[in-house]
């Protein structure tokens, strides 16, 4: 498929919103062949001058909060705007079961019939670093394609949410209407990624245990530090299931752009990310051929058991074991 | 001064229990020479299988928290206990402020004074990583010496508090007696590291701030999940200046080292230690080689603004500087 167009036509259908080339397009990204890698980051070189225009969202929250509800009412009520929305997601675990994010067809059905929406699921592969690569490769193709809002949505296992926040102007965690100790399932360090939380399922019997929700993640919040000095993290309550207070949360989110692009903070935090990304590839890179060189995977498990067993240093284990590596 | 002794002997004099030898030994770990790196080795080497009986506390908090009357009040106690002590400190910072930590010969007065302690100012460095090496090792010649008890602490400034609680059996995280917008100044992430919550200046008239925050962090931790199953991290209250409470925090690192050697926890969190120090040392080697290259140092600062100004993706820009490092 990705050898069916040349790359520069490929980026001239993609940049004209094409939605079968953007998919092409995203399917080479995700490519491992060395030869689709080449092509890829032709294509990207082609359509970077046409991204980074929109706004990109990270949403992640724990099973059952009912975030596939919550973004496609939010998706609904953002193209309603006027605005064209891609959903990405990211979720290392997919190869092993078998793409459980966005794979099953009847999620989001009405956001997934509409033109105006782009909805890809994540890409298998055995590492986060890999899955991340290729999802923020993914968001500047559907970004040069017009989509002007981006959701990432992870399932919130290993390290993802970390990853989500690195590509995201803002990060949105979606929280239960629960509090005290059934919270204690929420990750650790994940309250402090979110840019914003929001309390869902405030409706029927839960609107009560919402309102006690957002009350208590207030409080809880006051004993962290604020990541960005201009901006306070709100907690906001919704219903997707009635689609009320949706329109909250977009406004939110356009207070936020507008006080970080004011601040010029937006176009640090972007600077920030591609420079992480690019230090983040250079390390994987060199650990890799690190792992996969012959010497040092001869002598690794030994000397990494003796580590664990406290028969060798690790700093003289990591010695040895570099020396492996140089001298071939 | 390390060339004073070959290394066995130095060996030997360190697991009598000499603390001139030992203080020695300290200097030879932090040396940057390439032959004292392989003495240090082989000292550690010598050493290894006498180290790593007692119970290793990392303490942290802010500035004005009374870390230094903590350390010196607790120190004593668990000397009456029968312990020796040792006190080490990771300061990234040291190099540049000429050594804020624990260099100040005023601090822990009767604590230096006492032959059953040991004090050892955070040795300099231009790296976290490089910083925190030198003081694991040296916490491994202290422990051979007969130091049952090593305490590390840290300045609380970048990342030094994740090194402390990556070589330690217990994180103890120091509060001031205030809650609300006053504990916003607390590092991001600080808390989930924690095994241990202690308020101090429990005293006078703060003693009912320090009950508020008392109640306040045990509220907040409710929203976390446990780092450990059969651990709930406990929120004290002290009085360092009194000496009061400073029994029941050393009665809590007890049950704690009970509770964990047990359920093998604390092996386990050793052994995992030793691995992922072993990593962290691999992959800094990695990447100073690579930042040291002569073809990569030359092409490094236009991609890496190029990267940041997003006129090239950073996986292109990665993919440059790897072929550039690869090909010398």
């Amino acid at each position: 498929m990705p050898d069916a167009l040349p790359v520069a036509d490929l980026a001239d259908r993609v940049l004209a919103g094409d939605r079968r080339a953007l998919a092409q397009a995203i399917t080479l990204v995700e490519s491992t062949r060395p030869d689709h890698r080449a092509q890829a980051e032709s294509l990207l070189a082609t359509v970077l001058p046409h991204t980074g225009k929109g706004v990109r969202v990270g949403i992640s929250g724990v099973p059952g909060v009912g975030k596939s509800t919550f973004i496609e009412a939010f998706g609904l009520h953002v193209i309603g705007q006027g605005h064209k929305v891609a959903v990405l997601a990211i979720d290392p675990t997919s190869q092993r079961t078998g793409g459980s994010i966005l794979g099953d067809k009847t999620r989001m059905e009405m956001l997934s019939r509409d033109t105006r929406a782009f909805i890809r699921p994540s890409p298998a592969g055995a590492t986060l670093g890999g899955v991340a690569r290729r999802t923020r490769e993914a968001m500047l193709l559907v970004e040069a394609a017009g989509f002007g809002v981006v959701i990432i949505e992870t399932v919130g296992v290993g390290q993802s949410e970390t990853a989500v926040a690195d590509m995201v102007d803002l990060f949105l965690l979606l929280l239960p209407p629960a509090g005290g100790d059934e919270l204690q399932g929420i990750k650790k360090g994940i309250v402090e990624l979110a840019d914003m939380i929001v309390v869902n399922k405030a409706d029927g019997d839960l609107a009560n245990a919402a309102r006690h929700a957002v009350a208590e993640y207030r409080h809880a919040l006051a004993l962290l530090r604020p990541a960005n000095a201009s901006w306070r993290v709100p907690v906001l309550s919704c219903s997707a299931l009635n689609n009320a207070g949706i329109d909250g949360v977009w406004d939110s989110i356009g207070d936020y752009r507008r006080i970080l692009d004011d601040s010029g903070d937006i176009d640090r935090r972007r600077a920030d990310q591609a420079r992480a990304w690019m230090w983040n590839e250079i390390r994987e890179n060199l650990l890799s051929a690190f792992q996969a060189d012959g010497a040092v995977r001869a002598e690794l498990p030994g000397l990494e058991a003796a580590t664990a067993a406290g028969a060798i240093t690790p700093g003289a284990a990591a010695r040895r074991l570099l020396d492996l590596f140089r001298r071939v």
